[in-house]
């Protein structure tokens, strides 16, 4: 399976997503200046991939203290995460990793700064390891919705890539294939940024999964020539009511599942769900430069100088067109997610089946 | 308004599509084997269009056969109509233009070869003229269902590039603005060949008429934003039960619109509806190469090596998704289509108003 980034003796490599599919190489950072860099320059990107990101550059902040009192220390870290917490101000995962990362501190007042060097780079590991295990749970309860010979649609890269390995929308994916399922995966190119064309295909072709490229145009045409069986796709963002706000062109491939009676999936780690919003119309839709349209890949462009453009990065995708919610703590309902909030729920109470 | 296409001086002078929206530049055609490249090579394409350029090259031809005699003369020209036929060999406006130059030199059998070069060169610009004014009459009858203030999402190029001028789907906005009304369009991308990126904003840049350049993806989010008013998109054949083929992604608007709950029009000479098939289950979907897809413009690589792809070039949207087919003759619900094809129906007991 890909490794999207890791620890190797001293140093965070990360795999350059930014060369994909063309080159496959890592960027090795020693300082954690390079993982700052990494994270703005999108060498890496997707939500839990750059809060591990973040994490490990903590990490390698810690190495890089060449102070023995603990109050050096901690102010070295705080200008680390700072500098972490810049390079994406809206990503959230990177402030759930620094606030970890803080919290860890918090919690070993009394440990001298040798110590505090392993607590930290474990914790960092631990979050890397923590992600893929959730991915493989979500790929437990995933997997029962793929029936031998599925055929699947899925919109930009919730796989490997974005995450610390095994994906999201990939992870049901893999676990139907270990299941001995044949499955076949039609990747929407996932205009403007392509993740699907650059991303999604490179990563499950080098897994060994049976994928066919299409524009994001085609979808429409395949399930009504009764080509697709089901859709599963990631989210930035699900909020309490069950609405999710994904990669722009996600809702459009709702509609269509949805006119083709087509389950519609949403793979969902519990720790994007934000139940403090009670409906996707509390999503803010982010809109980007237009040069992302007119300039494919930032080399070809394709639309007259002067063009105005409209680049919706995001789309909220209601409620009513999500079959399920796949998490680590099972398949649910989308309408009962509010529910799952409740410190002593038990999920086996709302786990749907396939 | 931009010339497609047009007879100078003893020339044809083709705008040369495949440089747009780089470079605005005229190819000179002074002989008919340079029409015959200009329509392989797609420096000029669009059903109509084509068809326009082969009636013309056909009087080129004329112009070069260099005897006296009519048998000679007839020869000289059905080897240029060979060499046009076979230049896209699936488009049927050549075909039509070709039967129709072939007609006029069997109506005129008894004619010199000199009058006849200037019979020719007048049914070439004739077919021009009628095309404009086919366009017009679309305007005229579709410009009704757009209101003031009124934004219209169109995909793909069915504008005045597509045609001898003035577009089909783009006449009703003209005509809109003609009458005073305030549009804005919207323009779907529409991968992988991106005719509305690179041929839709530069034509209606060029009239001064209000263009938003959008990803495919968009048009969804846009729809349930509140962002359009209505949908109207041209079509490569109509057949008699009302069902579209259009380029890929139309469908998709199409199910958007009507989840939406907006209008969709369909602008369509007469001369594409195929009478001849019941269903558009029996128009042949066209899959074309995947280098379409995997390279932009055919510079920029977006995806792996080797990748696969599935490239559908053209979709059908059923009649139920169909408002009106806006034709020359008047706007049509399609489930009427099928009585237009009478010699003797009276359009005015079927057409429809906004």
């Amino acid at each position: 399976m890909v490794e999207t980034i890791r620890w190797s003796d001293g140093v965070v490599e990360i795999l350059d997503q930014a060369m994909l599919p063309h080159e496959v190489k890592y960027i090795r950072c020693s300082v954690y200046g390079d993982v700052v860099r990494c994270i703005k320059e999108l060498n890496i990107r997707g939500a839990p991939a750059i809060g591990i990101a973040a994490a490990m550059g903590i990490a390698l902040a810690s190495m890089e203290a060449d102070v023995k009192g603990r109050e050096g220390f901690d102010r070295k870290i705080g200008i680390a995460i700072d500098a972490l917490l810049a390079s994406r101000p809206t990503a959230v995962n990177i402030r759930w990793a620094c606030e970890r990362m803080k919290a860890l501190l918090q919690r070993n007042a009394d440990s001298s700064v040798e110590e505090l060097k392993g607590l930290l780079l474990a914790e960092a590991q631990g979050i890397l390891r923590e992600d893929i295990e959730i991915n493989r749970q979500i790929g437990f309860w995933g997997a029962q919705f793929i029936k031998d010979g599925s055929r699947i649609l899925t919109h930009c890269n919730a796989g490997a890539l974005a995450t610390g390995g095994y994906g999201t929308a990939t992870a049901p994916m893999r676990q139907a294939i270990a299941e001995g399922k044949r499955i076949h995966v039609y990747a929407d190119e996932t205009r403007p940024v392509l993740q699907g064309a650059r991303l999604t295909t490179w990563e499950l072709m080098e897994d060994g999964i049976p994928v066919t490229l299409i524009c994001d145009n085609s979808a429409g045409a395949l399930m009504k020539a009764g080509e697709i069986d089901l859709c599963i796709v990631g989210t930035d963002r699900t909020v309490r009511n069950g609405d999710v706000a994904n990669k722009i062109g996600t809702y459009t491939v709702a509609v269509l599942a949805s006119v083709h009676a087509l389950p519609f999936y949403v793979a969902a780690p519990f720790s994007s769900i934000d139940f403090t919003l009670s409906s996707g119309d509390y999503i803010p839709i982010e809109e980007r430069n237009g040069a992302e349209v007119t300039n494919v890949t930032g080399k070809c462009q394709i639309a007259p100088n002067g063009v105005k453009v409209k680049n919706m990065a995001f789309d909220v995708t209601p409620a009513k067109y999500v079959t399920a919610i796949i998490t680590e703590n099972g398949a649910f309902k989308p309408a009962d997610l509010e529910k799952l909030a409740a410190w002593d729920v038990n999920f086996e109470n709302f786990r749907i089946k396939a």
